[in-house]
Order: C-alpha cells, then structure tokens, then sequence
C-alpha cells in the first residue's frame, strides 16, 4: 500500500498522535489550518466517500464522535469547532484514504471559501 | 419544541427536501454557500456534537453515508463535494439541531475562512 494514512497507522511513517483505539487514528495535521487541527483516520483504507457502504456507518459515526471527545479533552468543545470530509477534487481532497478534520480555537467563518 | 429543524421534520414549516427515510431528511440550505447546497438532519434533536454518546454512533454514520448518496444522484460524486458539521459560536453554528452541510458544484479551496 502506498497510503501515506496507511504508513502512519502501521508505524512506518511518524504522527504526533493524539488518540489512538481499535477503529481509528487521530493526529496533528501537518499543515494546520487553525490552532487545532488534527485528523481523525480510520484504520481500514477507504479511499474516498464514494466507497462508502451501509456497513461503515458505526465506524464513520465513531470518528465524528471522536472528533468531539477529542475536542473536549482539547477545551475548545464549548467555543466551537468544526468537522469536514473532502471527498475528491472540488473539495480539495489530497490524501485518498478517508479523513475527518477537526479544527478548533479561532472563529471560522464562511465555510467553503 | 422551538427548534426550526423539528418544525420542519414534522411538517410545520415548508422545505425543499431532497431526501427521506426514517432516520433523516434532507433539504437545501435557504442561503447556499455553493450551486448545491444540502442539509441532512437527523429526526431526533441532538443539539450539537457535544451532546453525541456513543448510541448515535449508527445514526451519524449513516448522516454520512447519506450525504454520499445524495452527491451521487446530483451527480457530483466524482468531481467532489465537502461535508461540514459545525458545533458552537466559533464555527458558526446557528440552527442548534444537528445537521450536515453537504456543499458541492464549485471548487472548494481552503477549509476555514
């Protein structure tokens, strides 16, 4: 596999972890967009949205649900802060291996700008 | 309830909804930020994310499978789309029922401004 979440999780390639479970990864991003910004991953490779099925929906609610126990262990819950998928180009996805943003700890208007 | 969102998953109030089935509707935004602009909602009122317990895993997973639904029958699946859940003042949340923004049409850069 030549994921570059792949590596991260299978220890190949360095993070600075933040959460760790059976199902998913979380870690700083390596280009922040906000004070906090990390990336909730799943350990199974999924490319994009589009491959999703019925079955992931337990493991796609357990990484937003991480998103806000993360956030709260952060401090930044009761401020505020947002989640995103982006799935493919128009969204700017980069890496094709599913991932949730989570940024936090400034006020972000707009949303798609 | 005094909640917009309860309103008009119990039909009191008009939307135009894109999407149904027992656990969520889906509507457009009254004031898209892109050429396809969607909210899906759960039925039952979850204030913000930090309100979420593990039960809702199921629930919000399929939030997100949902979104992928949609964005394949509008026909954006493979040029992209984002989805968005804002939680609290600092990004914006305003309408304290949970719902996922599902944006696409439109290249999307950046994430937070």
């Amino acid at each position: 596999m030549d994921c570059l979440f792949c590596k991260i999780i299978n220890g190949e390639l360095p993070a600075n972890k933040v959460y760790d479970d059976d199902l998913v990864v979380a870690f700083d991003d390596i280009a922040p967009k906000a004070p906090h910004h990390k990336l909730i991953v799943p350990k199974v490779h999924i490319a994009t949205l589009n491959d999703l099925d019925k079955n992931h929906n337990p493991l796609l609610g357990h990484m937003i649900h991480t998103a806000s126990v993360i956030a709260k262990d952060l401090g930044v819950a009761e401020n505020g802060y947002r989640t995103i998928f982006n799935c493919n180009k128009d969204a700017g996805q980069v890496v094709f291996h599913i991932h949730l943003h989570l940024l936090a700890g400034r006020p972000m208007p707009g949303m798609t700008q």
